[in-house]
């Protein structure tokens, strides 16, 4: 019998429907649309409003999307691996959550810590579940309310992240299409640039820590610029080399998207011309896990079986990983 | 050549230094070491001590007395996972800073979110990445400081929870031991019974919710009991069913630490006398993602080549699950 390998069958994505545009900041900071475009790239953003809500809601929409897309029920279900640096509570894990939102009952679930490649890292360990035989139907969810934690006094930061979610079944195959391969690397000494300062064991909530909004991002945007543009370029070209594909060879990048020249830096290092790289950061901003699995949602129809995809990101911790699909299907 | 199975072949476990004794909780609250000791079954537990000290910190001792004790570098680790719902800081992953500060630099990591499940959790996904054939030293860490998240005002939760790291190596091995089999279930209608309200993207930090103690533990502790009581026993004897293994196949097992009483009905139910189960919550308490790993340490000189152990939690979400360990060394 051929291997195993695991298969995207289907992608779906939620994005809540109020749009935060440059104008608008403009009018809460201090920038403008010229100087967003120009950096990083983002012309609107999309933010969950609503009491009580949070990112599990958003990933329930995408999942019912993909249902309904798909005619499948919640109980075909195996195993739900959800992507996330908001979740909604700190525990239980916000895949649990989603999975009793959607009547879920056959699978287990948990949450994937790994900051922006939390999808990459949570798409890798569902694909080690499906090799083994055992699982036929993986629901892996990227979402994140990243709205939660800016700062929107904070001109810096409050431009570049958007709420959103997405989610991609697996299902393994046996026809070489799949998650051929990947890399994924860490470097710890990278947290000082991008971290929460606070709610976690290190310095629980507290009135200090809320004023001085110690639970919002914190982003030294050139160092962790500087990181991205040659990691994330790094890792997909290694990966490239290590499977003999030539430029020629690739149909798609599809990047994590932080910044649009972070984006372009990848697509130049990997010989492509930009009409093979994904890019839907001007609508819909950074929105951390979700990013990934919303630009295949986005770009799904002109994707075709055999297609090769590089899928890379790079993002707090430092973490970062690249991964060689194989595309499954034809829309 | 046979199948690859994910061996145990280490085992380590870091305790605080305080000691948070019966005696001093009821100086605190209204309680007694006679109340503790009958509804719960805990004596002492430990707790972290110093400022600026979170759960990566337990865990950096426990493996590095892993390190020593079996005579590795950090350099052949080859991924890092961590059980916690302490995180040092929601992100980046406390995996990624365990690896900073150990000088792990050929490893990926990232955090697994299950509550008291964790451990079982991550160590099913670790055994998934060693039986891809693909890593060879896998560190799999259980670690809370729950001490972070227990309102020590309340009677009801702050005697049952106590500080802690453990880890376990898992490494590829074709020689019949190591973990066979496993269940693992979700409940997310239970969330309601078990849960931390603030600090997620539901309700993110605030004066308002730091005010409301909506950052500590929310337990509803009779609701929790009756379905632990119940679940941890189901699976596990389902999971001995599954395999063929009687009462007297069992050399241990090895239950997540959160309640005498729960403890011995697991046992009970499995057919296993009182010195077949594996205790130590009268020394530290429900560590939550920590007590498996730690148990197994505790226990560790007590272990042979072949035993049989079956791994049982319950915790928040609700999650559970059992797994069935062929152990695979004499200490």
């Amino acid at each position: 019998m051929s291997k195993i390998t695991a298969a995207i069958t289907g992608v779906e994505a939620y994005l809540p429907e109020y749009i935060l545009t440059n104008e608008e900041l403009s009018r809460m900071v201090d920038t403008s649309d010229e100087w967003i475009m120009t950096r990083i790239g983002i012309k609107e953003r999309r933010i969950q409003k609503g009491e009580g809500l949070g990112t599990s809601d958003m990933a329930v929409e995408a999942v019912k999307k993909l249902f309904k897309k798909l005619s499948i029920s919640p109980e075909e279900i195996d195993l739900v691996i959800c992507a996330t640096v908001t979740p909604d509570m700190q525990f239980p894990a916000t895949a649990n959550v989603i999975c009793d939102k959607l009547g879920i009952l056959n699978a287990f679930s948990f949450d994937i810590g790994a900051a922006c490649s939390g999808f990459i890292y949570t798409l890798v360990t569902a694909s080690q579940y499906i090799e083994s035989g055992r699982y036929k139907k993986i629901l892996v969810i990227g979402a994140d309310k990243m709205s939660s934690i800016v700062d929107y006094t904070d001109r810096n930061t409050c431009p570049i992240f958007g709420d959103g979610a997405g989610v991609v079944l697996l299902e393994p195959t046996t026809d070489g299409t799949g998650i051929i391969d990947y890399i994924c690397r860490v470097d710890g000494s990278g947290r000082k640039h991008l971290h929460q300062k606070a709610g976690g064991s290190v310095k629980p909530a507290s009135h200090e820590t809320v004023d001085a909004k110690e639970h919002f991002i914190y982003q030294e945007g050139q160092a962790v610029f500087k990181f991205a543009v040659s990691k994330m370029a790094d890792v997909s070209v290694e990966l490239m080399e290590k499977n003999h594909l030539r430029s020629e060879d690739i149909a798609w990048l599809v990047p994590h998207q932080a910044n649009l020249r972070i984006i372009d830096a990848t697509g130049k290092r990997m010989g492509l011309p930009p009409e093979k790289v994904m890019i839907n950061i001007e609508k819909y901003g950074n929105t951390t896990s979700g990013t990934i699995p919303i630009c295949l949602w986005d770009y799904e129809k002109r994707l075709k079986k055999g297609d090769n995809l590089i899928i890379a990101a790079f993002g707090g911790g430092f973490t970062w990983g690249s991964i060689y699909v194989k595309w499954s299907y034809d829309s």
